[in-house]
């Protein structure tokens, strides 16, 4: 049994997997706020699972951290967690003293798309859906996250591809408009300046505690900006399948984070988007890009199911049993 | 010893590789014009790296075609070969057939990657230069081709990655200006309508058969418009790194292709226009693009070589043999 957690920024999903790799528990607790904190919700998240499934901590097969931020996978560590309230924390070996074993780290998005592969290529009997299923040879994935900001992680011939410097995916940094809004990270006309929460939050001032409700409210009534600024995020999110799919000619983008619980909406807006640009070039259309696009289904933990199989040795071969 | 075949729309390069990797012999010929001619002289390289090396073609360990199209791989069929003059030929099938062995084919883009890729990493007596000695332990790289199109080839965790459908790198058609000229495959802005020989040859209106230099030597004697087009065709080259980093972060970005024959200069520049981007941003800064940015060396073969080493089972490992 697989032991994963996912650490955000207000909740924490801690899960087991069992040796098919499908969930067998599950717990979702808050995250602390501070090194310390962090620390300790993870502890907590790790006992229930144990507690829950009667198998002793240091009996897993592996314990897997997936936790925003920049995460050197082979140390451990994670720096630049503003949202949890530190800049640099040696999660892995703090985790690893306090529990006797080795405890693995990854970065969430790159965790995501591992959990998102796993549920792509999972035996017909555990996939959730008749679509996913459809994929289950598929040999590449990206997930793309759109949350506040926006950022994909690679599986490349099954296994996670981090890149030279952890830093694959960061393609909410490629601008894709020079006359676009300044960045804040010093570039003009990012994708994630116009298909994130934050790049929504930054357009549509609103008290509603849900900025992107709200827009797609206004925009549904015919407020013209509204329109304006829905569309554009609907453009930047399929500019980033089309850049996915050019680059990497993955099998599948695969939406999460938050942004995603919009659901068949953006789904179905993603590929509209898709085929009419496919209409206006034969090259795209050779390439099926609306055909390549799923959601991570609502309420699938891909961050923490991907933790799990990071401590795993060639994690994904596990579903690779003959579907006979 | 292995044998590789690059044919171009001119000229084929064929090149015997000893075990090391290193090139044993090399001739270049004429590429005739249509299916027929094209087989021709693929088996006229062939026979005449035999005679010179005195290794019958039936003992090369691998044997292996590099061709622009669009190339199944497995199957060893080309389409879409517009310069060569067909448009559906089993190269594979038809020079296994003349020559009783198995003849690999892949696109010359994705063979060139893979031969720029034996370059870096080839131990240090094979090394053409010290800086390309610094990189040998690299587990990755993107060859950026600039010809008449752009496009780029990926490795991987030391393999060759042609994504799902044979697409990968066929980033010449991300749009990166939706202000842009309209591209031929239908849509606005792509990368190579600016970043490309044919975008140069659209813009730039001359007499000289080598537009480039036209344009150059217009943008020296301080021509406004030659100065423009020539900018934004470096602009262009060092957004298509920073594509490919932020996507990819592969260690390094090699440029091969017609285009590469300006040398020093375009290296000079586009690592110029990177370094000024990360000075505007952090982000970009610690990711240290413009260091990451390699020329293939003038006159190296990389598709030939690649080609031979595509015929290679687990290709790369062959020069992963300590360094001691």
């Amino acid at each position: 049994m697989r032991l994963g957690l996912d650490i955000g920024g207000t909740k924490t999903d801690a899960v087991a997997l069992d040796d098919d790799g499908a969930i067998v528990d599950r717990v979702r607790l808050p995250t602390g706020f501070g090194a310390d904190a962090v620390i300790r919700t993870a502890l907590d998240g790790i006992e229930r699972i144990a507690a829950a499934t009667g198998v002793d901590a240091r009996r897993f097969a592996s314990i897997g951290v997936g936790i925003p931020g920049q995460v050197d996978a082979a140390r451990g560590t994670v720096s630049h967690a503003v949202n949890l309230g530190f800049d640099e924390l040696d999660v892995g070996g703090r985790l690893s003293a306090l529990l006797g074993r080795e405890v693995k780290v990854e970065n969430d998005v790159k965790a995501a798309a591992l959990g998102a592969y796993r549920l792509l290529t999972a035996r017909p009997v555990a996939a959730s859906s008749v679509e996913s299923s459809a994929w289950s040879s598929a040999r590449s994935l990206a997930y793309l996250n759109l949350g506040t900001g926006l950022a994909a992680g690679h599986v490349i011939e099954g296994a996670l591809w981090r890149g030279a410097r952890g830093a694959a995916g960061e393609i909410g940094h490629i601008p894709f408009d020079p006359a676009g809004a300044l960045c804040p990270c010093g570039q003009r006309g990012c994708l994630e300046t116009v298909a994130s929460g934050s790049a929504i939050a930054r357009q549509w001032a609103t008290d509603d505690p849900y900025p992107v409700r709200s827009l797609l409210a206004a925009a549904d009534a015919g407020q013209a900006e509204a329109t304006r600024i829905r569309d554009r995020f609907v453009d930047g999110v399929a500019a980033a399948v089309r850049m996915l799919v050019l680059t990497l000619d993955v099998e599948i983008v695969m939406i999460g984070g938050g942004l995603s619980n919009l659901g068949p909406w953006l789904l179905d807006e993603v590929r509209r988007v898709l085929a009419s640009w496919a209409v206006e070039s034969p090259f795209l259309a050779s390439l099926g890009l609306d055909e390549r696009v799923l959601l991570v289904p609502a309420g699938f933990p891909a961050a923490a199911v991907g933790a799990a199989l990071v401590g795993a040795p060639s994690a994904p071969e596990m579903e690779r049993i003959p579907h006979g």
